[in-house]
């Protein structure tokens, strides 16, 4: 009888599946059964009872987490206790700083996992630990490893690991193309969708602890009694999940709701209006995190408005933040309209003399290069000039000038090729002298007593939340790296198939090789060698031809200084000399133009078309070298995930094949952007083996106009 | 083991429909298992097959949705034949002329469902007719109706029933509260996302038979070869169910796209261009629906830019569309910035001498109120006054002025009232000259050669279609009213409560009393005895105090006329003299103020404070009897679906209560702004038993100041 209902049930959970195509909505949170029978056993000899002691929300969070998945991954129901009492086999979720809570861990929310008298225990010295590490158990089995033998110690490198959401009230999201907002500001704070919930779920399995609930171009209702109560609702829901909610502030909040002649940050009225309506807020929200600004920057009004430094500005908020756990991220990416000035340079020239003069609640959040996500920057010089600045590292996850949600580019390479930059920041050391960028943020290098991260949030109300399916992999990269930025690309990606697209090996080998190259892939067609920004005005299509702006520094031709000579932008001493802000370990491997790492090229020089570089090749053949095998690789892509279409759910491969499609048909438009336009400088014919585009400058333009007209 | 199998695979039926929550997403069209097993065995011996002769993809539509309704319904698998032979038992599809496809069908697109030679005959003369036979065939298991000897007639009144999605190109949907659009402009042609199709089907389980893709303010990419391939792949998924694709045209195209110095009406170039582009429409697209034209309105440019006509507009287009099955719908919406004018008279004044001078292939799309879909709104004039003019009705789905997605309004209530008023178009008639708004619109009164009604799409990208699980009801009713505007509001909800909420009788009779009450409810506490118009810039907030804006009809003191005297605008001879733009009869019902109907008064009438009513109060106490018994009745609601907890889905419940409970402070915002705004000019206390509001009026301004916020 047992064995008749337990075969019914595995028919039911097979049909069951079968009968639902994937639609994304799970992430990787997928508890689908695991197929082979034998290890499903073996899993279950060690998951025999959950028991948690303590019914904290966030240890509930953790033991339903448990309960849910292991009955979707074994295919039984496993009982919660609230004692384990003598009993083994079992998973026990333990809270404190007694020997078995871990006392190696550094950290209030790192966690262990380790086996003891036949039990797993999951300790932490706080209930998010527990949370984050019965996610990280449930990971194991969800990526088929062993669990019998367990002796895992993990510590967030970083303590406050957070995304930005850039989301208007209106539900529009300023870069989002995975539809409108996730938050219903009409619907809260009555109707609570289940959807928050799970947005916290996904958020946690990560460890992300942080959500800034609105667009750094910020509303003032977000500081209004309505709309805290909405934002309120939120963190009440985000709460048992170690997720605490931040807002981006409109700078002059004080004039525009609360009625005063200026927000002039050093004025005692304005000093006043804000510590009123911090306390305001954590009365409703006792767990919020801080705030987020935006200021002079972009038109955003600031604290400059008033003749006073972005400093006074932070420190007035650090000063209102005082009474409670919160912080201020204040971001430095600022640049002023000037034709004559290198806007690379502009955020250290602002910041860079401010080090040491904000108060200890303020981290600058720093983009992770000069400019502004371009699909390759080098890092920021300021993460090598800030000793007494806690900085923040901000990277973008949604596709703003990666090809919206239509081309598949797997972002951890991006990021990590930031966080292992070497910034020479305490001087020379061989090879390197191991002050990354992932150091100065993570605290190592100066001790910042404060760290954070951040990611602009690709995420929306798109059914499966990133529109691209394989854009989740960037929400669950950045994640992962928040946590711990030594992890690599590949083991990321690896890890994400197997809980999010399928368990075959050799799928997910294929899968991650095609994840792993699709940055270089993407980079090739639409900004190879430092190339950067030539972006329509919706940042969709190629217009490297626009020389016509409000501002000088938002036109195509600023950037890439294409003429009858070479291609690139100056930055040794002969032109803008940025380089200079960087240490000088770091110059000298970018300010020889015979030296300077191609990747980097455009970045930092002005070079000839007919200058041979080190491929062989004159700039001109190697940059039509790099468009042409840009866009044919997007047809490889095609074929790699062609041959995973077996090991797929079948809706999921149609969209990732149609997405392709369109990916492939786009590169090969901004190739042939890019090298007609600059061949009218250039006049040099497409070298052999490659052939000319079939279509003209005159109908590319007319192409990408069509996406310029209102 | 027949029996083991049955049992076993209804067990999994059962399973499965629990272990999801209900999330909307299949509408009306929920195939769940009956639950009464006799009812269920007894449809099983009328369903024992499915015969269709002939594979059109409209037919393979129809036996599909019938084999998924059926196997879901009925929790057994039914085979699709291509004959019947000598079957009995089953259901079979017929087109054609013959006998059994029912010769007293009038129209290609009828059905009739009949019982012969002991099976179920669905007929119809075109592959379209037997789809809807389809869906009303299942509509009767859905509803719980006997299928055992049926005789079922059914012809559409109306040609054209139509969709407008008045969606853009950046994904944003004007006026849309239920997510970004559904189609995903950037994926397609390539990508073709599930969600089409079950857009498709949604629509013609109801008759809807064409869809306007694009904004009446309308960008002109959708005229390019790029757009017209994705417009042509959404075709592609329509086509197999009856639904043809229009777009809405940007006046001015041929300058802006086609290079041409103007787009002159009159002109050979301009008429030549638009001549091409229609040919290269229907190259891509054979089965094109035409196009929808707002111009001249509202900053939109049109004609009347060249010194033409409406008519000079429409008739170019319907010349290029001559070669095709093509029309144009030109919208009747226009109204000049005059402080001096009644925008009431505007449609009127602008076409009414037009009638008789449009091309055959024209239809004037009339919304249904002189002014913009406000919750009670008097007929439009034209609607009695173009005799020569086919018009079409125009509708909005989408909850602009009804609370956005927040409010739960049954609309059929505002359709019918506007579809069942008499024009006294063919002069007088006792008790009613039958010259009915719908009998204009359906051709019946002046036989106009072509028929059409149009909806304001509510559809969004959000999971459940509309944003309120209950605003499904609103497409769901427009789409029936489109096929037979004679069918009742409260018949129309309780089809629509059976077929997606509960099939519960008691629940069904509560619900329905609810959905049928709350089109007055929120005509109570939102703009009673009508008034109109006093909302805030994104038409969410009460804002009666509102008197600057660009333009003065824009302003809420336009349109309500409050004064020390008393309230509402004065469209009697005395007045704009509106009134007289309607026929004799009309005017004798609405311009007595001592006899006008109390929920037209005030859309007629500037009527004393002091005014004694009907009712037996004066007019401040009648106004603040409505505003509080309104905001009150919206409690009611409450408590009405309070009671059907245990008989709905609960993640439906729960989302449908917490949206009632924004709705209710809502309300009281409403209520209150308008009796304190009001009170101002009327100088009367609140009336017993009613209690003064609990805030003031600045306090209920800042709080709608708030949403005045960018």
């Amino acid at each position: 009888m047992i064995l008749t209902i337990r075969v019914l049930f595995s028919l039911l959970l097979l049909l069951t599946s079968r009968s639902y195509a994937d639609d994304g909505y799970r992430l990787w949170l997928k508890y689908d059964l695991i197929k082979d029978a034998a290890k499903r056993d073996a899993y279950a000899r060690s998951a025999q009872f959950i028991a948690v002691t303590g019914n904290s929300p966030t240890l509930k969070a953790a033991a339903d987490e448990l309960q849910v998945g292991l009955q979707g991954l074994l295919g039984k129901a496993v009982p919660v206790l609230t004692n384990a009492g003598n009993r083994t086999g079992g998973i026990i979720l333990s809270v404190g700083n007694g020997p078995v809570a871990g006392a190696q861990l550094r950290t209030q929310e790192g966690y262990q996992i380790t086996s003891r008298s036949n039990n797993i225990v999951v300790s932490s010295k706080s209930d998010a630990g527990v949370l984050y590490g019965a996610f990280a158990l449930l990971r194991q089995l969800q990526t088929l490893q062993p669990i019998n033998a367990l002796s895992l110690t993990s510590d967030p490198k970083v303590r406050y690991r957070m995304l930005n959401h850039w989301d208007n009230p209106n539900g529009t999201i300023e870069r989002g193309y995975a539809g409108e907002t996730l938050w219903k500001w009409y619907e809260l704070p009555e109707r609570i969708s289940p959807r928050y919930r799970d947005y916290a779920r996904a958020n946690a399995s990560l460890g992300i602890n942080g959500t800034v609930v609105n667009n750094v171009n910020a509303s003032a209702r977000f500081l209004t009694a309505e709309y805290l109560g909405k934002v309120a609702a939120l963190a009440n829901v985000f709460r048992p999940y170690g997720i605490r909610v931040y807002v981006s502030i409109y700078f002059p909040a004080p004039k525009v709701i609360g009625g005063l002649k200026t927000a002039d940050p050093l004025d005692p009225e304005v000093r006043k209006w804000w510590a009123d309506k911090t306390k305001e807020i954590y009365k409703l929200i006792p767990d919020f995190g801080g705030f987020l600004v935006k200021a002079n920057s972009e038109g955003e009004p600031g604290p400059q408005d008033y003749n006073r430094t972005h400093a006074d500005g932070a420190n007035m908020l650090a000063e209102a933040l005082k009474p409670y756990d919160g912080i201020v991220l204040w971001r430095s990416f600022v640049y002023k309209a000037d034709p004559k000035a290198d806007r690379f340079k502009a955020a250290l020239e602002e910041f860079g003399h401010l080090d040491g003069t904000f108060d200890k609640k303020v981290i600058v959040q720093v983009k992770n290069g000069p400019i502004d996500f371009q699909p390759r920057e080098p890092f920021s010089p300021l993460f090598g000039k800030m000793p007494k600045t806690p900085l923040a590292i901000e990277f973008q996850l949604t596709q703003e000038y990666l090809g919206f949600a239509t081309h598949l580019v797997y972002e951890a390479p991006i990021f990590k090729e930031c966080l292992d930059s070497d910034t020479y920041a305490k001087g020379q050391g061989a090879p390197s002298s191991g002050a990354t960028v992932a150091k100065v943020v993570d605290g190592s290098v100066d001790g910042y007593p404060i760290t954070a991260m951040a990611g602009v949030a690709n995420t929306g109300s798109d059914r499966n939340w990133t529109g691209h399916p394989m854009a989740q992999a960037n929400w669950y990269a950045f994640g992962r790296l928040t946590w711990d930025h030594t992890l690599s690309s590949e083991a990321i990606a690896r890890e994400w198939i197997a809980m999010t697209l399928t368990k075959e090996p050799q799928a997910i080998t294929r899968i991650a090789d095609m994840m792993l190259k699709s940055r270089e892939i993407y980079v090739n067609y639409n900004t190879p060698m430092g190339l950067s920004r030539p972006w329509t005005g919706v940042h969709f299509a190629p217009e490297p031809w626009q020389n016509k702006s409000p501002r000088p520094d938002w036109t195509a031709v600023y950037y890439h200084r294409a003429d009858s000579v070479g291609l690139g932008f100056d930055r040794t001493e002969k032109g803008s000399n940025a380089l200079a802000q960087y240490n000088p370990e770091v110059q000298k491997q970018w300010n020889n133009p015979e030296t300077c790492p191609l990747p980097y090229l455009l970045w930092f020089h002005h070079v000839p078309w007919t200058k041979k570089l080190s491929t062989g090749r004159t700039l001109w053949d190697e940059l039509c070298t790099r468009f042409y095998t840009g866009a044919d690789s997007v047809g490889w892509m095609q074929q790699q995930w062609a041959q995973v279409k077996g090991s797929v759910d079948p809706e999921t491969y149609a969209e990732v094949a149609g997405r392709l499609e369109t990916q492939h048909k786009e590169a090969i438009w901004w190739r042939d952007a890019w090298v007609l336009y600059l061949q009218e400088y250039a006049r040099k014919p497409i070298p052999a083996p490659f052939k000319k585009p079939e279509r003209t400058l005159d109908e590319v333009k007319q192409l990408v106009d069509v996406y310029l007209l209102r």
